[in-house]
């Protein structure tokens, strides 16, 4: 499968990226608006899993290119960036899946908090935002992005997934279980988009308060 | 420590009736609004502690009278109880505090969802209603109560504790931490208590939606 990381720079994107090219043989596409600045990540991802003896060609793109040679399409942004990089390349999406990892937060005093977007959720921003028949699927919010990135590192992590499109959230099922160390749990439809969302911030309020903790996911027992 | 759990006769109560009486030294009271229906479970509770050889001596009454003999008041009563359960016991509520991890949720088609209280939160609600100088803290949200009843269960569980009074926030996390195979998680203050009651939805879509997947409550790692 051909998994385009949108955003695949920095952040979510980097983690999905190394680790979906060290655990699988899924082609792996780095996407951003700079496609000098992706085809270099791309050649630092090469070079980290060389170091690790896993010849693997990664390459990349303009957000647009990538999108258009992709089965899978990863919108690894922030969550205001998210409408703008679908619009931007909508007319590439082509038979594919859109996944969404993105959260909304706003900070204040004290602490982190979901900032949960009039449509009811971010996924719910993004399905609004797909062209016709292409189908969103919400997936990887609560992974540190640290860690997933560090292929010293090991986990036992949940993801959550959810979407309206069966088949479409069964692939990202399977793709997110392909990680070593990633459980996919399915909960549902996007309207239950918005109880996975708030998740992070939690995280990070848990890190802030609690000495030790850090680099945080979850697992469910 | 002496602790009142107000509608201690079913859920969330009876698991932390048992768990404390059975794992700590704590003085546990059972209240529900019937004194017959307390004092039956609190009886019920002695007879399964002394099954397992631990002689224990519990007792039930009234919310009132339970209140009112307590240092800790656990409000375990469903989210639309939780404003008249406190307003039937605040002249009880001396030098006491209040815990709440009541939960608001709805239902619909697609699953569980919280159902966020124009306050901010279900523990935001509990604070306006508690008596001027009557702390409130936000606790055992996420926990399966029929595993967290039954004393044969093992687990290895989080709880996210929240509050704004510090010393009230830190006998919960004590409190809590007692629970053998429950781990007490500081998340700030009643500010950031929206996100951690939206988990129980969560965890009731995953059980809905994955096979094998029941009596679930959260490990951070």
């Amino acid at each position: 499968m051909r998994i385009a990381l949108l955003g695949g720079t920095g952040d979510i994107g980097e983690g999905l990226a190394l680790r979906w090219a060290y655990d699988t043989d899924h082609e792996v596409i780095v996407g951003s608006r700079d496609p000098e600045k992706a085809r270099a990540k791309a050649e630092e991802y090469e070079t980290e899993l060389d170091s690790r003896g896993v010849d693997r060609k990664v390459t990349g793109f303009t957000n647009e290119m990538a999108a258009d040679r992709a089965d899978v399409v990863v919108l690894a942004v922030p969550a205001y960036h998210l409408v703008d990089t679908i619009e931007s390349v909508a007319d590439k999406l082509d038979d594919c899946i859109l996944v969404t990892p993105a959260v909304g937060m706003k900070r204040d005093d004290d602490g982190f908090h979901y900032n949960r977007p009039k449509a009811g959720s971010v996924a719910a921003l993004a399905a609004g935002a797909a062209p016709d028949g292409i189908p969103v699927v919400g997936a990887f919010h609560n992974l540190a992005a640290g860690k997933l990135a560090n292929l010293d590192a090991t986990f036992e992590w949940d993801t959550f997934v959810f979407g309206d499109d069966a088949d479409a959230k069964s692939i990202v099922v399977t793709l997110a279980g392909e990680i070593e160390g990633l459980r996919a749990l399915d909960v549902g439809g996007i309207a239950n988009a918005a109880e996975v969302e708030a998740l992070t911030p939690l995280l990070i309020n848990v890190a802030a308060n609690n000495d030790g903790l850090h680099d945080l996911g979850i697992h469910i027992e």
